[in-house]
This record gives structure tokens, C-alpha cells and sequence, in this order.
């Protein structure tokens, strides 16, 4: 069985095909086969989302010279004339520099991904509602239909804390019946959980926070240096290496945290070893979300948004000016951030961690053994029996980290995919080696771990309703504030005259007079376009110098605010309905499997009432039979009739309680 | 039993008391049961609601006195000239005229209503979720937990379609083999069903509309004829004779709307009873829905919207201006309406229609019956029957009405519940009678329905639950757009000098230069006032009659717009998340009830295998004294044996299927 399974599942020969699940099951147990069964089914539904990303890709490229908005900006003829993007060192710089990220940007930022994210929100539900069908089916195939688990056993660590109670209890001469841990008792432990959670969240945010600082100063600092031509690359160096410093960070605090959850699930003191994990993996996901998405969000929502406007700029320690997005938006820099943390995420964690570290882990006991052997030789001489050869593998550590991973993807798909339709692409390649992976891994690598019953995935299938949720939303603002789809609708049907969108660019730029400029902040060399600049834009909706309040937010801002404020409720609202909708036509029970269920009901039912009918014929018979037959029989009626009414009464109950 | 029924139940007497709902569910069956055992639990959890509701109302009755927007709007020191509400006849008018409609709208138009929407919000998700929760309890104490209603027949009528078909089949010499309505067949009737639905919808919205048309030329017109003195009493009689046209109108199609409801599913000839009344169900709620919310919705989110700007009005047929709100918003129309068509329905339909009605039909009943006694003579000696006299009674009429008069009263209670804070209260009022009325309804004037059996309430959760959700976003709405709550907060935190709301009224209002009315437009006596009026001002944000672009949108609509779309986005996800929380923090099962369910199942396992150990030994010793004692027991071995084989086996498929 275990060479069928090493041939048959565990090579990547065969990734196109299905998984052998029922084998899976038999030898590894309902749980790790449930776990694979799930994997199979998430990444075979990344199929089509993967495709139809695609498509959005391509319709992006093919647009991408229909683009009216990148082509005015990369014109070289109209040459705007843009206010520096930092201080004294920097100079005015033409719009059409910034040509290559604007035709970029339009790759995610073109009306498609609405729709996409549209079809992803929708796809979460699906992929949902047949989970359940998949799981409900392998319930029946697997005889867990009417399996629910017995309330397992305290664990110890609980046991020997109530003991120790009850001892001070005895101590202090007071009543000992109550021997459990009440709230007063768990108080300090759930104290230290808040506050060490809240450490760990706001240590992450200062970690981003610091990148931002890096960022930030560095850019100044190449600034200063690089030669004109070198500026464009300033941006697009640092931007990567920022994104590679988080990476790192993220990876590294992702094993601590680990650490950090599993010990303070500890020091928890959970009752049974159900809540140990349950409250396990809720906080260790806590933390690995908040890790893995803050850089995210940061730059999906906050980043460039409070960077003030020229002359009156917002500056963080009085020196570093916030910094601005790209002129393109910053939907490039979120979907360049994505893919690098979401890729180079799976790349290092799961291939080099997932076979490196237990290789190497393999090969320094292999080292350890070849050393004891050589001292002794009369091992060396006898055949090593199999388990002894097993002991050497690697323990098997759970099932946590392989669904953690899986559930951060499934955010990295879901969460931000109106910025990064090539999200289920990318997963979908990373799972199809994934599961070959962890099958060769579960089957080579660790002991084979003992085999556990479970009907579902637990919690992990209420955290991906939640995150599916959560997208929803989080969408409906990467399309609304993030990229220019509003500004743009708003252009087209509130300013645009021939109804095209000629004039937009410079329809979302502000100007400035170049001599309203703070003092010391007005750039050191303007000459530098070979012309003299009074007026310089900005991208921003404020009112032009020659306005009586000058550099106020204008009417635009608050309209297209609105509308943005407005396509949030529409997108949100309609989503919901939908997926409730895909909720509610698909059946969680698959139509074949409740009647199968149902039929074995009756004809069990039958069955018993049958067998009643019996005893109770042959119980005549046998009765008259003793009262022919005098004493000899008589010893057995008792009991006869005995087990016969505690049939009766049971088989009476039966049709009530099942 | 009856009679206990009578006095434990049906009385008014003994309003204040639980109902005796295991007698109910004796006498009447589960299904029943279970809706006065709902109609109890939402009765109960009404009286919390309207507590907070009369605070609520109480707190804007306090504090009406220290509302400075109302105050200043009373003040006959600054008297602002209004513009007049319609053309030429009426005349300009004081702003303080209006102060009596803002000191009432304030009632409902504070701070307080919108804690009271988030409130109802969470308690129709706690009622959902103690609604669960008792109803196991119910199934538990009913012995319905393993019951699950076996696919019942088909309906006469469906077999009667299926017969035809096959028939016209075999006329056709097709294959006969399928005997069922596919698709095909159904379509006509799907396509009725929705022309039907449509066609009633469009009515409704047509009457509506005609309701509106009446509202705007009845007022025209006295507006004409009336003395200045009286004019301020037009709106008034004016809108209480329209509510009072609509109220009549909904009680009228509501009947009619349930026949068409009948029909249209009769037509659609639906496979079993379930089907049939959930599809009755689903349209007779639609229709009704729509029949009793429209003219509110009307009011809520449509009425004062479209009135153009003074020079510039909305006209319809080019000769009524479209309606505008009071003075003090449109929040009190909305409270006067709402009042109205709750209280209305519910005296109406509920008092007269369930008590008159039966009462008379009864009586018919009974003159007929005497008429024909009189005329034979015989019959009038003997004694008459129990079952002769129950015949006289009303037949019973499903419980559907009953369902769906509490439903829209749920939607009354929560749908609106921000702009109306003693609706619970109402609710609750009508309630405690209702029961009382509905159960001396079910005792005494129908016939006693056949028992049916029913583990939950059906299509009505997922109504219930439906109306939840709409809740949120409803008053999510209410709250930002119909009151005034957003704006005065903008004005607070944007606007205001000293922090306090002085000086609100006069934002709100914008200018307007009557030199620039429409000819045949301005008022024919302007002098109305006593003074010479250049400038009046309506309620809008717009540009003043000096600006470049006069009466254009103003950049504080644009601002308050998008003030108000975001407390939409805020509110909504706040209560749902909270919802969820709720949700998921109250468990489904009472866990004392899922502990007694598990414990049973054990038992009974227990109970199985004892009782096969019995047989085996017995089987054993019955054997060999069967060897010992010859061929006059053993012709009763098979049959033992075979039962005792069918016995194992389905013992041991017992804990796996169960």
C-alpha cells in the first residue's frame, strides 16, 4: 500500500490526475485525508479562476494602446510640467517621464478587474458551497455520517492545574466540589493573551512603519546623489528592495510568531487537546494575517494619501516628506508588492523550508546514526528491522502549518485580487506542486503520524468564510480608492465634453505656483528642464492658485469622493446578494447522498421491526414449547424475556431518536 | 382538554402568562404548536425593544427643548422668507410657521435613534438565535429530532398534468418512458407567474403614484381657496387623507393579492403540498411586501429628492411641481406615515377581519341552519351531535396568514425602526391581544385542524432572516438620508465657529433672487408678508444668486453627500460584523440539550449491544439443547438464526448509521 501510494500519489508524474483520496484515508486516517481532499478540491476550482485571470491579463494588454489617459500622459507634446517629489534636490520632472508605469498601471487598472473581482467574491462562495457537497459526500463514502466525536479527554497540563487548585482550595479549608478553572483563574493567562497579541500586532505595524522610514530616507538620500537620467530608477530600486526587506521580516516573524501563539495557547491552559488547537491556530492566523497583509494594506489604502500638497507638504520628523504613489497610482506598486511578497512567500517557505530543512534535518541524523554505528559493530552486521529504519524519520508535526499556508494564499487569491489578477494563476502552479509535495513529505519523509477521525476541517472552514467576507469589501475599496476607476467614470459622465476620456490626466492635477513654495523647500536647480516653471501639477482635486481660496479641496474631491463612497455600497451590497444567492441554490447536501441516507433510515428501520416481529413468534413458541416441556427450558425465560423487553422498548425508541 | 385550552389559554385573562404550549401542540399538533410558540417568543423578546423604545423617544421628548436647529427655526427674531411651495398662489412664508413639525421631527430625528436602529439591528439577531434555540429545545422535548418528513405524494393536480402528458405522448407515439414535467412544460406557467408578479408590482407602484398625483393637486387646489391663516393645516389634512387612501388601498390589495398569489402557484401546479405552499408563500410575501412598503419607501427615500430649485422646478404633466418635504425633513412625513399604515393594518385587519368576519360567517351559518330546522320539525327534537355542531364552525385556513400578518409587522418593527422608535411598543400592544385572539380563534370559531408534524417553522426562518439583513442597510439609509443627523454632524465639525450648532438652519438653506422666477411662476401676492421680498431661501446645498455659477450644486452637497455614503458603509459593516458576532457567540444548541441527545445515543448503543450478547448466549444454549433434546425444537432454528444474523448485522451497522 505504501509503494501504491508512493507511485500513485506521491510523484509528480501524475499531478494531472485525481487523488487516490480513499487511499490517502486508509492509510493516513480521515483527518490528513480530509486535508488532501480539501487541497485537491481548492486548487482543481483555481483552474477556471486562473483561466478567466488570464483573460483579464490579456484584455489589459491588448487595451493598453486604446488607453486614452496613458497615452496623454506618455505624449511627448503636451509636456506637463510636474511639482518635485521631494525637497530642494529634486526638480520639476515632465509627466511623460512617468510614461512606462502609467501604460503598466493600465495592465490591472482597466474596468476587467472589476468585473474579475466581481467573479472572484462569487467563485469564494462557490468554492465554499462545494466544499461542503465534496465533504459531505466523503462523509457518507467514508461511514462519518453519524460519527460525531466524543468529547475528548482533559488534557494534562489542565488536569494538573485543576489538581493544584483544589489543593490550595483544600489548603484554605474551603469547599472543594467545583473542580474546574473558573474565569477568575484563567483571568492572568487571558490577560497575557490580549496583551501579547496586541504586542505582536503593533510590533509588526512598527516594523512597517520602519520600512516606510527606509524607504522614504533612502529615496531622499539617492535622490540627492543620482544624476537626473538615474532619477526614474530611484523609485522602482527602492520600491523592490523595501518589498524584499518586508518579505524577509515577514518570514521571519511568521516562525516566531508561531512560536509566540503556541505558547501563549499554553499558558492558556485550554481544556481539552479540540480547544488547545482550535485556540492555536485562531491566534497564530491572527498573527500571520496581520503579518503577511500589513505592508498590504498600507500600501492598497494609506500610502500617498496624506502627503499634503505643495507648499504646505506633510513631513513625519519634521524631515521626511510622506511619500507619494507613482504618477500611474498605486495600484502598480500594490500588485508589484503582492506578487513579490505573495511568490517569493511560497517560493522560500514552501519549497526551500518544506523539503530543504527536512532533508538537511534527515541527513544530520543520518550522520549522528553512521557515527554510533561505527563505534559498535555488531549492530552494523544485523538486518535493521523496519521500524527501527522509521525512527529515524522526521516526527509529524500536525496539520496546522500545511492549512496556515494554504489559508494566507487563499487571501493573497481572494483579498486584493482587483489589483493582481494573476493571483489564482500563481497559486494554482504553487498547489499543483504543493500537494505532490506534501504527499511525498507525508509519505517518505515523517513517521506515518497515527490516524485521526474528523467529519470537517474545523475552524479552518469558518476563517475562510470569514477572509471570503472580508474580500468582499476590501475589494470594493481597492477598486474605489485605489485605482483611477472612479475618477475616471466621474470624468466621463460629469466633465468629459465630446465624452471621451481626452482631458482627464489633466483634468485630476492640481497646479501650483511655483512661488508659493515654503521656504528652503523649493528645488535648488529649476533649470534643470531648460525652461523657467511658474506653475507646476500635482495629483490632487484642489483649487488652482488663481482661485480666492487657493490649494483648497475642491468641488471634484468631495464629487468624486461620493461617487467612490457610492460604488463601495452598490459593489458590496450587490456581492453579498449574489453569494448569498450561490449560497442558497446550491444544496449543501448533494441530492443522491441525502437520499441514500434517508432509504438506509427505512430499511433499517424495517430491518428492526422485522427482527421484533421474530422474537416475538419464536418467544411463543419457546414459551409453549416449556410449558409442554416442564422445568428443564424454564431456567431461560427470564432472561429471554428480559433481553426481549430491552429490545422492545429500544427498538421502540429508535425511529424517535435516530 | 378543551376546556383547559380555554381557560389556561385562550382568555385574555391571563395575557401575562407563558402559554401552555405542550397542551397546544396535544391538542393541535407540532405545527401549530410551533408557530404560537414563535408568535410567544417574539412577543417576549418585543417587550426589551419597545422598553428602549419608549426611553428612546422619551430621551427626544426631554430633550426637544434644547434642540438649537429647532429653537432657532421657532425664534421669530430672525425671520428667513422662505420660497413659496407652490407657484403663484402660494405665497412666501416664515420659517417659523414651520416650527410646531420641527419640534415633532426632532422626536425622532436625534442622536438617539440612530443607537436605537444599531440596537434593534442586534436584537433581531439575538431573536433569531433564541428563536433557534428554543425551537430545538421544542424538537427535543417533542421527540423530533430524529424526525424528518418523508417525501410526501404528489399533489392531485400534478399527477392529473403528468397522466396528459404521457397521454399526448403516447397519441404522439413517443417514448412514454419519463413521467414527469420538465422544464418545457412548465415554462408557460413560470412565464405567467412572472408576468403576473410583475404586472402586480407595476400596480402597485402605479397607485402609489396616483396616491402621490392626488397628494400634489388636492393640495394645489386648497391651497388656492384657503385663507393664509389656514394654510399651514393643508399639509397637514392633506397628507393624512392620502396616508388614509394608501392604508385603504394596501388592506384592499393585500386580499386580492393573496388570491392572485393562490392562483398563480395553482397554475404553476407544483409537485407536493411543501412545494406549494412554500412557492404560495414566497409570492403572497412579495406581493405584500411590496404592497405595504412602497408608499413608505416612497416617503423615505424618494419624496422631496426631485423638486428642482425655485426658477428651476420638476414638474409632472407639466403642471403639478413635485411635493416637497416639511420644513423639518422628511423624517416626520415618514414617522406619520409609518404610524399610521402599522396601527391601521393592524386594528383593521387583525380586530375587524379576524374577529367580524368569523363572527358574521358564523352567524350566516347559524341563520341557515335555523331556517332549515324550522322547516323539519323532527330534527329540531333530538338532541345534535358534538361532531354536528363543530361542523357549523369555520374551516381551517392553514396557518399562512397567520405567519404572514406577524411577518410584516417584523418588518414594520424593524425595517424603519430609526425614523419610528415606538413601533416594538405597537407591535407589542397588538401582539398580547393577538395570541389570545388567534388561540380563542383556533379553540372556539374553527374546526379542529388535523394534527401535523413539523420540526421548525419553515420558509418563514429565511423571511424573518431576509428582513434582518434588509434591516441593516434600510435604516443604514434612513439614518444618513432621510434624517438630518449627517448634515448636522458636517456642519458641526466643518462648518461651525463655536463648536455648537447655531447657525445650522441657515446653512442648510440656500438663496435664491426672485427676480430670476420663471414667468407666470412667482407668487400673485407677494406683499403676503408685509415687506418687499428680494431674496427667499429653500432648503438645498446651492450656489447663492452672486456667485459666478448661480444655484449650481454646491461643494457642501458634495461633502455632505459623501458624509452621509460613508456612515452608510460604516453602519452597515459595523452592525453586520456585530450580527455575526451575536451569531456566532450564541450557540444553536442549547447545550444542555445536546449533551442529553449524545448521552441517549450512547444508551441506546449500550443498550443494542447488550441485548445481541443476550441472544448470542441464549442462541447458544438453545442450541445444544436442541442437540440433546431432538427434532421437536429445531424447526425453529432457522427462523432463530436467521433473525438473530439480521439482528447482528444490523446492530453492527447501527453505531455507524445512527
Amino acid at each position: 500500500m505504501h509503494d501504491l501510494l508512493c507511485e500513485e500519489w506521491a510523484s509528480y508524474g501524475v499531478f494531472y490526475k485525481y487523488q487516490p483520496i480513499d487511499l490517502v484515508r486508509k492509510y493516513f486516517g480521515e483527518k490528513i485525508g480530509l486535508y488532501f481532499a480539501w487541497l485537491g478540491v481548492y486548487t482543481q476550482m483555481l483552474i477556471p479562476a486562473s483561466i478567466v485571470g488570464i483573460i483579464v491579463f490579456l484584455y489589459g494588454c491588448a487595451t493598453v494602446d486604446e488607453n486614452i489617459p496613458s497615452m496623454e500622459m506618455c505624449d511627448q507634446r503636451n509636456n506637463i510640467t510636474m511639482c518635485p517629489l521631494c525637497d530642494r534636490t529634486c526638480s520639476y520632472w515632465k509627466m511623460s517621464s512617468a510614461c512606462a508605469t502609467a501604460r503598466a498601471s493600465h495592465l490591472f487598472d482597466n474596468p476587467a478587474t472589476v468585473f474579475f473581482s466581481v467573479f472572484m467574491a462569487l467563485w469564494a462562495a462557490t468554492f465554499m458551497e462545494h466544499w461542503k457537497r465534496k465533504q459531505m459526500r466523503l462523509n457518507y463514502r467514508w461511514d462519518l455520517t453519524g460519527f460525531e466525536e466524543e468529547e475528548d479527554h482533559p488534557r494534562a497540563e489542565y488536569e494538573a492545574k485543576v489538581l493544584e487548585k483544589s489543593l490550595r482550595r483544600e489548603y484554605k479549608h474551603k469547599e472543594t466540589d467545583k473542580e474546574k478553572l473558573t474565569w477568575k483563574d484563567r483571568f492572568p493567562a487571558y490577560f497575557t493573551n490580549f496583551v501579547g497579541i496586541l504586542f505582536m500586532v503593533g510590533l509588526t505595524f512598527a516594523i512597517v512603519f520602519g520600512v516606510i522610514i527606509y524607504r522614504i530616507s533612502t529615496a531622499a538620500a539617492l535622490a540627492i546623489s543620482s544624476t537626473p537620467s538615474g532619477r526614474s530608477s530611484v523609485r522602482v530600486t527602492v520600491t523592490a528592495t523595501a518589498v524584499i526587506i518586508n518579505l524577509v521580516v515577514i518570514i521571519i516573524l511568521d516562525e516566531v510568531y508561531g512560536c509566540i501563539a503556541r505558547w501563549l495557547t499554553q499558558i492558556e491552559v485550554p481544556k481539552t487537546d479540540k480547544n488547545f488547537e482550535e485556540r492555536l491556530i485562531f491566534k497564530a492566523f491572527l498573527l500571520k494575517f496581520v503579518n503577511a497583509y500589513t505592508p498590504i494594506f498600507y500600501v492598497a489604502f494609506f500610502k500617498g494619501r496624506f502627503v499634503g500638497r505643495p507648499g504646505d507638504y506633510v513631513y513625519i520628523f519634521h524631515s521626511f516628506r510622506m511619500e507619494e504613489c507613482a504618477p500611474g497610482g498605486c495600484l502598480m506598486e500594490l500588485c508589484i508588492q503582492l506578487s513579490i511578497i505573495m511568490l517569493g512567500k511560497q517560493l522560500i517557505q514552501n519549497n526551500l523550508f518544506e523539503i530543504g530543512i527536512p532533508k538537511m534535518k534527515k541527513f544530520i541524523r543520518y550522520m549522528k546514526l553512521k557515527r554510533r554505528r561505527s563505534l559498535d559493530h555488531e549492530e552494523h552486521v544485523k538486518k535493521k528491522q523496519r521500524y527501527e529504519v522509521d525512527y529515524n524519520l522526521e516526527p509529524f508535526a500536525g496539520l496546522t502549518p500545511e492549512y496556515m499556508e494554504m489559508i494566507i494564499q487563499f487571501g493573497f487569491v481572494t483579498l486584493f485580487v482587483a489589483s493582481f489578477p494573476l493571483a489564482p494563476l500563481f497559486a494554482l502552479l504553487n498547489n499543483i506542486i504543493e500537494i505532490r509535495l506534501d504527499a511525498k513529505k507525508f509519505v517518505t519523509e515523517l513517521r506515518r503520524p497515527v490516524a485521526v477521525r474528523a467529519k470537517d476541517i474545523g475552524i479552518w472552514y469558518n476563517i475562510l468564510r470569514g477572509i471570503g467576507k472580508l474580500a468582499v469589501i476590501i475589494n470594493a475599496f481597492v477598486i474605489s480608492f485605489t485605482s483611477d476607476f472612479i475618477p475616471r467614470l466621474v470624468y466621463l459622465y460629469m466633465y468629459s465634453e465630446n465624452g471621451t476620456m481626452h482631458g482627464f490626466v489633466n483634468h485630476t492635477l492640481s497646479s501650483f505656483n511655483v512661488s508659493d513654495f515654503q521656504a528652503g523647500t523649493a528645488p535648488n536647480d529649476p533649470m534643470d528642464l531648460g525652461y523657467e516653471v511658474q506653475i507646476c501639477r500635482y495629483k490632487d482635486y484642489r483649487e488652482p492658485p488663481w482661485s480666492e481660496n487657493k490649494y483648497d479641496i475642491s468641488k471634484d474631491f468631495w464629487a468624486v469622493l461620493a461617487a467612490r463612497l457610492a460604488f463601495v455600497i452598490v459593489f458590496q451590497n450587490l456581492v453579498m446578494f449574489m453569494s448569498d444567492f450561490v449560497d442558497w441554490i446550491i444544496p449543501d447536501i448533494p441530492k443522491d447522498i441525502s437520499q441514500q441516507i434517508h432509504k438506509e433510515k427505512v430499511l433499517m428501520v424495517e430491518v428492526f421491526m422485522r427482527e421484533e416481529q421474530g422474537k416475538l413468534q419464536m418467544l411463543e413458541t419457546w414459551k409453549d414449547k416449556d410449558t409442554k416441556k416442564g422445568e428443564n427450558c424454564n431456567s431461560h425465560s427470564p432472561r429471554l424475556s428480559k433481553s426481549h423487553s430491552g429490545s422492545l422498548s429500544s427498538c421502540h425508541s429508535y425511529p424517535v431518536d435516530v
